[in-house]
């Protein structure tokens, strides 16, 4: 049977990935869709590339009727999410993508985002919404967390290694490389052609990087101490895609075996022959994570890949991943298509 | 009933955005793939964002039993191409990506390829694929000779405006501006990153592009008369993509009017609103066109654009488009996935 | 004898282009920047490329003391210049990149810019900026109108063939090609990289783009008749360069040898021999025009193609060589940089 | 006194790069250009961008007349630079841009590269080329080895570290994103603008990339043991630039003191205030060097970055450096252009 689906904030990049994807989803229907600043525009005037679809024109999230929705994405931005699911009736299933509801502890929320949060109550009851890690929670929940992207790609690397104790805890280095799309359909100089196009650069300096919150709560719990790695991102020139280079004190053949064991039977997490390296080309516009684990040539240290699509896995895909848990469908639907190359 | 496909020349991007569209369609299996060079490979390792599907290996042409294939798609360089077919068992069916057979008349092909045609008899048998105006035939086809990608770009804008009489005929010009990977994955100089990024030039100047043997061929059987349009290509820092833009002398409404009431029920062409004008961005990675007409300042003077995905639509989703007419199945399966942006 | 310039509005791209260029200037002394919204801050933090330089930091405009500046270069936005200019000193010689000074009748400006001129004396006195074609004007305006980059290069390809009546004049077509750095630093959807990138269309449809009126009124004063040509430009990705293909009823032949003698002798303006086409990718960075005549394949239709830096010749550089005229140097001085490629 | 260059290997980008550099310096005369497979062209026909330069054609190395060379570029590839080099007249000075004197100790040079070394002696006598510690054996040496791109901008960050004894030498690791102009003009698959652009990834996996030669035989001089980084780099969608992020155990003041102390009076090594990171988007086409420091949040954790143009401050501006050095002219001879932003 299938389900009707809203998305909140469906004029931004994930959004768009959401009903792209959807649109291939034989089980949802897209019942509406609410952007507040072009609330009264259709979504083929705000993206032209879906105009070939039978979509509702944007509302403002009043004017939804939420009677009949089953679930509901929620793709506003990070601070705004919090205020609008508080008010949503209690049984429409609620997917986060925002950063609201990542973090468990308040206090950590406020440390990192810089203000106490306005539902502490709807935080508590919150799934995180990494899907091979939480799949019976999430299954169940109301309301599911989509994480960070640089978060997931980071912990799609680390979790199984930190778990099975085959590195070493205190000498983590993520080094990432993030794609554009990342940073939303934000009008900010840094963001537009003329400047990123040609050259890259670091950001998130000196450990300040948001999704560090979402590393220390994971991999603190799955370690049972406090783990605090480095966590260095870097913007290229690209618009979708997160390579995570992680750099580690631990035999290749263990971390290898470790990664491999995790992740057998996954439908979207591939581990490469040891000694092999992942590409973003290879995962772009595609659910699937790309994990390789290469040696260095100073015995016990390692160097740990991830690659992944910050917009579909890293973002609206695990979202839809995640959908197909708490509504019983197959969790692979509308998520098997080929990545895009060239 | 599923029916089994070969690709040969599956190394190339046209195989492996073949095997991309063929992954998502329910009726079809990849049985055989072929790459001379690389023989002995697997398509993982030719082509590594393919590594999740389960494929045979690549091998030689002369290791392929063709008594088991239904259809087989030849996506070899060109001029290869009739010598392949020419030794392929009749009652195998052919869909050619090469433009060994799109040309019907044997002067043409010399004309425009530099040589006598080495399969005379197939050249004569051999349908013309641009799918939307040749429907029954390629559907009884043996042997469909899949279309340039930029014929098919100026051949979108065009065909109906040139059938309905409503643009002057000797005075067309078509602009075309193509992205990259319609050059294939040959080893040249211009097609280096570093050559290619952050410019643009024109090319196959002086009206020596080979697609004009299709545009002359098409266009003057459609208009009963010999008509010569101006073609100039331009190679444009993008991977997919053609836009076409094309001036002629004709009104603005007759055209819009043409074209909408040509694309009305088709379902991948869709004519933009007057006065609005396509982007490459909004069809990449599907098999979807976008054409619009607008109006000069200058009665009389209307500016015809066309944008497709040169590797689908352009090439391998007409190819299969094709073959589900061949084979009877749903012409829309495997070919519903929307575009990739950003 | 060195001269003190000024740079009003030195915080977009024209901006620090003008910077980067009189860096290598032996005679000129940047004494004054200005930008309001960031008055007060230091060049090197508005564009780190600039950091190694010794520059003023910026201000607002009123805290620049013209009494010791020779030449002031406006890089304000279009409609703010007419209103500064008509403040400074009138011993101050001026520069502007704005589009407020090209139009010489106040009739023309109103039509495309959509509001009566602010300052329709100055507009009068004004000279229009196209270096080669008003020498002796410019050497002795105090004020000197930049010319659009789109403007300049349709300019090069067509000036001298209007001039020498070699081609038809009411069949002229200009497809154009444009980097984004043309649209400036300004903060709009559509120049987001994740919007720009890998696909391309086209802007300013039907006749609409404004420096529509500089050809208007150039073409038509060389011709000593009303001449409209039809002009479509395009969004390429990329972040330098203007490639104009200009279609046109002429031979080659005499195309050719016009632009051949017409730019005989001009230290930026180069002539590929007949047959050739320019590129972008060989102008970027440098202050050079390269000009190419193409033969169709029918009789009497050829191909005019001009590629420069919008930047530099379409903009800054054009600036600076004013410059030189007007203040005696040597026309190059500043300008001599080869082309970066890749 | 004017001095006559000639460049081996002209067809090469580091050997148009020379080209460009020198055609902005006031005391070098380009004599001659060599290009094996290409002699007989223009450097037009090779090089549009170079096409407004009076240059000498390509020749073959053997007809260049070295009496009247003063020095000489070679910019082969890596192994054929050493046997064309023994052949030169002793009295001509050589600066090779390839990797076949960079290393002193031809055990450590079969390790690297893979054979024996062909003229060991002339090995005994280079001089390692990395300006800024090098100066006085650069300015007496007859042959001067071009550093690695990549090794250089290493350097950068780390060696006035390693001098001062203010990080741990035990836990390095080099994160470095390149640009693909350091590949060179070759034609390889995955330098196609097909497959290159909108991705990135890890290349030289292991600890297997030539430039870790480098890197020991200079650290461990400065060392005075034994110092063995982990260095992992990636090729990111660009044409110029390198961005070193250096991971390092030492407190951030002390790096940055140590970093500023030594670049102090530099003429192109910039330090960035603390806390800052460079971008190559601002060294890009220039001889300029960007460093910074940042403090991650766990004390005694750095990271320090360097930026820089693999083919100027990288390759062919260092070459120059050095050609300034050894034939006694300002250092900053034809190096002093402003980077090119955007």
């Amino acid at each position: 049977m299938p389900h009707n689906i809203a998305i909140l904030g469906a004029s931004g990049y994930t959004g768009a990935e959401l009903v792209r994807l959807i649109a291939g989803h034989p089980e949802l229907e897209i019942a509406a869709l609410s952007a507040d600043r072009k609330a009264g525009q259709t979504m083929a005037s705000v993206f032209p590339h879906l105009r070939h679809l039978d979509l509702p024109d944007l509302v403002r999230i009043e004017e939804i009727d939420f009677g009949g929705i089953d679930l509901c994405f929620c793709a506003l931005p990070h601070a705004t999410s919090q205020a609008v699911i508080a008010e949503l009736p209690r049984d429409v299933r609620v997917i986060d993508l925002s950063a609201d509801f990542r973090l468990r502890d308040p206090a950590d929320y406020e440390k990192w985002y810089g203000k106490p949060h306005a539902a502490p109550e709807l935080q508590k009851e919150a799934v995180y919404g990494l899907t091979e890690f939480y799949r019976p929670e999430i299954a169940a929940a109301r309301l599911v967390a989509g994480t960070g992207c640089n978060a997931a790609t980071g912990q799609y690397a680390l979790r199984p290694l930190i778990a099975a104790g085959v590195i070493d805890l205190d000498d983590i280095v993520i080094d990432l490389k993030a794609a554009v799309s990342g940073a939303g359909r934000s009008l900010k100089e840094n963001l537009l052609h003329a400047e990123l196009s040609e050259g890259y650069n670091a950001y998130g300096l000196g450990g300040t990087h948001r999704h560090l919150g979402e590393f220390d709560q994971e991999f603190s719990l799955i370690a049972g101490r406090k783990v605090e790695v480095q966590f260095q991102p870097h913007l290229v020139p690209a618009n979708r895609g997160i390579l995570a280079s992680v750099y580690v004190r631990g035999s290749v053949q263990a971390v290898h075996d470790t990664l491999a064991g995790a992740y057998e039977g996954e439908p979207f997490l591939h581990v490469l022959p040891m000694g092999e390296a992942p590409s973003t080309h290879h995962v772009r516009g595609s659910n699937i994570v790309h994990v390789g684990a290469v040696a260095d040539r100073r015995a016990g240290r390692t160097v740990v890949f991830a690659a992944l699509d910050n917009l579909t896995k890293g973002s609206s895909g695990q979202a839809l991943q995640n959908a197909n848990l708490m509504l019983g469908h197959d969790e692979r639907a509308g998520l098997d298509m080929v990545p895009l190359f060239p």
